[in-house]
């Protein structure tokens, strides 16, 4: 298997690696004049290459040919989860790439606590291209701006539908949870809401409810912020493609 | 809400925290004397007490009043995943544990390269316990020994379902995910079996086939090993506790 690099722009001929990624393949995997490489953009192309030129500290690739896929329209998931402390995040990142989910947004609601700054979520993006490059992923997670919770409730598309993860005691009812999937084919988007890790307030639940949100949960337990992303996201992804797939 | 404390023992009408709780409730919640405190067994008992001696290092509480819970004997969820390397695994224990799976068997296969001591083993312990006390476990997660492939699928008791992920190209069938549970009630067991890094041979997927294994995947990722083993563990407890409700 030849080894995958990231590159932001694949419409030339000739290519030049960012220096993350020269510096991995002249380092870590030591490459050579004339190695094969594989390449990708993280939205949608994937093109094969050969090194053409490379020295210490740069790696530039001839491309021999490329296939662009286009991103399905219909069962995108976005992860609205209040930010989870240091590298809890940042695992979360990768965790939501390798899931293949399309849009990490940090949510504010009332508890939160951790509101990241522009610098500290650019630096994701490093995340969330390892990640995807060892996931295979064709597209990147985007990782959007911080957004409150209200504001986000606003932005009701009729296509979209939203989840709101809330721990109930361990006789709830497990029809709370997502597993039978909304038979509507219109709504193409699915947005999941993890709060804090006080949790949502009863009325920020509400007003998530009256927004038309399906409550969500696993009974018997509490789950932290970034496991009830990723498990969520997991029962979601498995629901959207199996009914992308009509079973 | 009281603070919950881990203690192995809940038998006696006055117990002792162990060193480890003791620095928690002493130097880091700085309770005093007569605080009420909470207290599980991990083995289905929960305790009101009342700390009634308390020191530098030391805390005596005394049980007013307990509960116990018997574990369900259905729907039990064991994942059996190659060991993930570092603080990879450590971080798959903590969350295997907040989503309720019983046991977690570290699974030897041809291209497993890690292969934990029983000293390590042993230190997660620490990190099953933080984490039950966290999610709100009534029971602690097992962590077996670990055990080959071949060896563990002998054991097919006639109540064990095996499951096997194994990533598949992009196009793949969505009917490989166990979104259907098995209607057979009398499978009270269920066993998820992640490969390592390398994925599992060819020849280990048709062993676990042929031993009656049902192989799942989520289209389009290659998960590493500690993703699969809580994105699955998810998919199937969410199954498990639909089925048990009937729903």
């Amino acid at each position: 298997m030849t080894e995958l690099f990231y590159c932001a722009d694949l419409r030339a001929a000739t290519v030049t690696l960012s220096d993350a990624e020269a510096h991995h393949a002249i380092h870590v995997l030591r490459l050579k004049l004339h190695d094969a490489i594989g390449l990708f953009d993280g939205a949608g192309t994937r093109a094969s290459a050969v090194i053409t030129a490379i020295d210490r500290r740069t790696v530039t690739a001839s491309v021999s040919s490329s296939t662009f896929t286009q991103k399905p329209t219909v069962g995108r998931l976005t992860v609205a989860a209040s930010p989870a402390k240091g590298d809890r995040l940042k695992w979360m990142i990768e965790k939501l790439t390798e899931l293949s989910v399309d849009t990490y947004i940090p949510l504010l609601t009332e508890r939160t606590v951790v509101d990241p700054r522009k610098s500290k979520l650019d630096k994701l993006s490093a995340n969330v291209i390892s990640a995807a490059k060892q996931s295979g992923q064709l597209w990147l997670m985007d990782v959007a701006a911080p957004m409150k919770l209200a504001e986000m409730l606003q932005v009701t598309a009729s296509s979209t539908r939203y989840y709101i993860a809330h721990p109930y005691a361990a006789d709830a009812e497990p029809t709370d949870c997502p597993g039978v999937f909304p038979p509507d084919a219109s709504q193409n988007n699915h947005v999941l809401l993890i709060g804090p890790e006080g949790g949502f307030t009863d009325a920020e639940v509400q007003l998530a409810i009256n927004a038309g949100a399906t409550s969500i949960s696993l009974p018997g337990t509490i789950l932290r912020i970034e496991t009830a992303a990723i498990a969520f996201s997991a029962i979601l992804q498995q629901s959207i493609s199996r009914r992308a797939a009509g079973v």
